[in-house]
């Protein structure tokens, strides 16, 4: 099987024009077919706040109503996208940049209204991600660039977390690839103290994640991070990191951030 | 030759949600391979105002500066662009919304900077138009949907006229296809008293064009319009229409609207 790398990248390389360019300079330089999936930034909120939007919080959690949702489809989409997608042309990486509507690639289900209505946010099921149609744009010599805006199949765009789509489009393309999924943030992997870069921990096997949650080592929004990543190893994905973006070739080459196993 | 149809659509279609349903359920009715291209309408303005973004206007001629082409980068390639893709979607029709750095199908030039600066501006040259990878993912069975946002392969995005990128990308195709173009507006096509839609004029062949200016039949923003129909019909286009959007279904096969000759 060919190897294919998938990459997730946050806010934290986004916002910053110089991390961003060194970041796809190294992306290009990866060998082989490969996927780029990207989440927002503060430019949402920025142009949310611009736009006299407010943010929506209920319970401390980001609800999606239907003005947010249109600032994250202009937004991601539009200009973070399409900004990284003419970065990546004039790096000589021939990219093209899509929503899960775009192809029908990624269909997602709108999250059902419980305790909290999450407003229009899109959760991924088993059959989400068309490997078919990525694979097709693979063969033709494309890397996709994926940002986090999926749809329902029946004219509803739905804002959906990049680390799920990056987990299951990892999963998906397992069937057609040998499957490397590299989730890049600001630290160099999961650090046993989250405020010294010098202790990585190189290598999680999935029966120790329970007791990582147990002791604080992972906390906070990595436990939803580490949850996706286990999520692809445990489903076929050949090999998943967690490491830092200006990092981004060594981490598979010289074993830099975490390593998860099975 | 297989036959391939080009629409291209403004904004007085998109800004009408009743007006674009219909439009996009006669553009999936269409048979055989096809591309939609559209311009913006008045969310790009009314989005800019909600910014705080005015308008830059030289000699009456619109100034794309660098926080205009951020708007229009939002509104063109991500709102209106995705949205549409997504309508489609649910009708069945397998769409891929783009830019022109997407794929780097539309490679520009920014226009130079000569009496006036009109900003992010992008002109398009001879070789501007990649038809091997629209034709690529015609036969991966997708319908490219452009928006008026190109890129000059060195990082910049750049905004183009969406009637330009319509002709431009008819005669690229028309090596690989026979390739149909239908301009769509709010008219029933060039008419004779431009307040009466019972006076189309039925057919305008390239050399009654000058005749046609110069008696004021052909003003305003119908003489670019034109400029470019001829352009395609000059340099292969099989069939180049003007007619009203909510007519699609008939413009060519019941020939409203109006049809130019070479």
């Amino acid at each position: 099987m060919q190897k294919l790398t998938i990459i997730k990248i946050g806010g934290n390389v986004i916002d910053n024009s110089e991390n961003l360019h060194h970041f796809l300079q190294d992306f290009t330089a990866l060998e082989g077919p490969k996927i780029l999936i990207h989440g927002g930034g503060k430019i949402a909120t920025e142009t949310s706040a611009a736009m006299g939007i407010e943010a929506k919080m209920i319970d401390g959690r980001r609800i999606t109503d239907i003005d947010t949702l249109r600032v994250v489809t202009m937004v991601y989409a539009g200009l973070i996208n399409k900004n990284m997608v003419a970065q990546l042309q004039a790096k000589g990486n021939n990219a093209i940049g899509l929503t899960g509507a775009d192809g029908n690639i990624i269909k997602a289900k709108k999250r059902p209204v419980k305790a909290i209505d999450y407003g229009f946010v899109g959760d991924l099921e088993e059959s989400s991600v068309s490997s078919t149609m990525l694979d097709s744009l693979l063969k033709a010599g494309l890397t996709p660039v994926l940002c986090a805006i999926t749809h329902d199949g029946d004219t509803q765009l739905l804002n959906t977390n990049a680390d799920t789509i990056a987990s299951a489009v990892a999963v998906a393309m397992s069937s057609v690839y040998e499957t490397h999924l590299v989730y890049c943030f600001e630290k160099k992997g999961v650090l046993k103290d989250v405020n010294d870069d010098a202790t990585v921990v190189r290598e999680i096997r999935a029966s120790e994640f329970e007791g990582l949650k147990a002791d604080g080592t992972v906390a906070g929004g990595m436990i939803p991070k580490l949850h996706n990543a286990f999520e692809a190893i445990n489903k076929g994905v050949a090999a998943v990191y967690i490491g830092k973006a200006d990092e981004l070739g060594e981490i598979e080459k010289r074993n830099f951030g975490t390593k998860l196993l099975r």
